[in-house]
This record gives structure tokens, C-alpha cells and sequence, in this order.
């Protein structure tokens, strides 16, 4: 199974933070902290939890560049 | 100048290809590929070209995961 | 493997077609035509083809309602 | 009136949930469950309840593809 | 008929270019230069045209502050 | 340093609503109210008041177009 998202980055899940409809998901990827806002139902769904390796997903159209 | 994006990771582009309205931009950061899909007209705003330093800017919103 | 991304339809593959840099890939979704815009890179990385049976994904945060 | 955003998929309301800023909308297309991250607020301008008629709208460049 | 997304702006456009999948439509908002990237397909759909009123549509959760 | 999003809007916050992951800021732009929906941490982080003056950035391939 491919997915077209074309930026996978294997991270390691440090925080989770629950609200009535989104979460926030903090990551670490190679010493740099990624934050996902995404839905309880996707955390629970996934059994988020603190400690998981997993992948973070963006698509090239979803990201900027500063310089 | 502070920016409410929350995930900022530090690459150097690798390549870029221009069309006629989007272009992409492949950068490296830290041995992960990273490519986003920005218009040709902010490739020439920024006068982005290779091995430059830059900044990945993604919305908390905008990253999934994958378990 | 699951992904965080909560709407995920079945659909078949109609028509593609490439530009420079990104690519248009028309869905035919139980009657409903879809059209996904990504990077030609992923098209070629997932070798889609008319015909082609995928999962159009896309993340609660960016759809929208009309009433 | 026409909008620039390729998928319009006619679905149901099936549940709701409200948060501080964010609501939750679950709708049923063609048997499949839709899920919408809005704001409160439009939920209350559209005066969105359970049973009502709408239409999923997501921009093509929002659109992954799974293979 | 209402659209969940918060931000409307309305704008004149003044300026079209197609590539062969997307296209750049800039407009002017009371002085400032917008610049949408949508489907040429769409583009088509609404015959935009140079000096046409239009309706900018963002949603709540696509838009980041900087200060 | 700059951005390579194309939209820049120069805007006034008025009023802000925090839940336990995700804000609301409301903003002026010239008579127009402007909505984004961020992370609590990206309001925190930015100190972000009523009466700041900041700038709203929207990415070109986020903007729709209504006609």
C-alpha cells in the first residue's frame, strides 16, 4: 500500500492532549518536535499513545517555505 | 516575527522544477526528503535556488498519521 | 497500518491527466466524480493507471459543508 | 453560484458534537461515513441539526490518493 | 445556501494564467493582491474571466497568523 | 526573510476563544471579519491579544473561488 502524501516522517509520539473534537499529537522526529491537530476519534481509532513510532503525513501542497 | 504554524524543520533544497502556475521543491532534512508543492511565483519571490537554507513550514492542521 | 485521515472512499480510476508538476486524477466514486490534485511524482511513485481501484483520502479538517 | 472546489458529495447528518471552537460532523454518503472538522460558528450559522440535507465540499488539491 | 468556511472576501479578478492542471487566478481585495491556485478545470467551470466579481473562500482552519 | 505564501493579510485581532487544543481568532481586515482556527500553543506562543496587529497567511492552493 503507497499513499501519494509525498512527506513521511518516522517520528516517536511524546504528548497527547484530548479536547471534545480535536487532539493534538506531539511528535519528536530526529530532535525536532512535530505537532498534529487531528480528531479524538483518529486518536482513539489508531490507539494513540505516548511512546508509539509512527509516521507523519503532509502533503506537498500543504507545505510552505520560509527563506 | 513569530508564526502560529507550529511545524518549522530546517532543510537545503535539493531541486527544483518549475511549471507553468505550481512548482516543486525537493529539500533534505536530515536524510528525510521533503518536497513541497509551492507556485512558481513564490520560487521567484524568494529567489529559491539550490542548496539553499530554508525553513519547512507546515500547519498543525494540515499533518495526519499514519500507525 | 491505519491512517488518521477519517474519510477514506473506494474509488476507481477514469482519467489522468500530467502536467510539469502536478497531475489531475479523475475518481469515479459510486456515481460521483472525484478529482484528487497531486504531485506527477506520485502518480509515477504509485504507477496509477485508468482503471486502477485506490481510496481517495482526505482529513476532517479540510472539508467543508454547504447547506 | 459556483464553486471552485471539484468534489461536492450530497450526504446526510447523522451526529454532532460541539467543542469550544470545534465541531464534529458526521455525515452518511452513499453508506459511507463522512467526517467534517468545523467551527462551532458554522455550525450555528448553517444551522446544521441531524437529518439534514448537505454537501460535503473538499478542494481537488486536498485530495490523497491510496494505492 | 450557506457554506460552512468563515472567510469570504470579495474580490475582482484581474489576472489568469493556465498551466495544463492548475491554474493561478489573482485578484484585488480593496487594494491587496490575492492569489488563489485552483484547478484549470475550474477555472473553465465558472468561465472566469478578467474583471469578473468573485467570492475569495477560506476556510477557518487554512489560515495561520503571523506577529 | 520571507514566505511562500501568497496571501498576506494585514489584519486586527478582536476577539479570541481558547479550547483545550484548538483557538478561534477573529480578526478585522478592512471592515471584513476574518476567522482562523490555530492551536492554543501557536495563541500562547505568539502572546496573541485583543488589538494586536497581525497578518493573516493563507497559501494559494487553500483559496477557493466562488462565482
Amino acid at each position: 500500500m503507497k499513499i501519494s502524501g509525498r512527506n513521511k516522517l518516522e517520528a516517536t509520539v511524546k504528548d497527547i492532549t484530548k479536547g471534545a473534537v480535536m487532539a493534538k499529537v506531539v511528535m519528536d522526529y530526529k530532535g525536532t518536535e512535530l505537532v498534529a491537530a487531528i480528531t479524538v476519534d483518529s486518536v482513539e481509532d489508531l490507539k494513540l499513545a505516548v511512546g508509539d513510532k509512527v509516521t507523519a503525513l503532509i502533503k506537498a501542497t500543504e507545505m510552505m517555505i520560509i527563506k
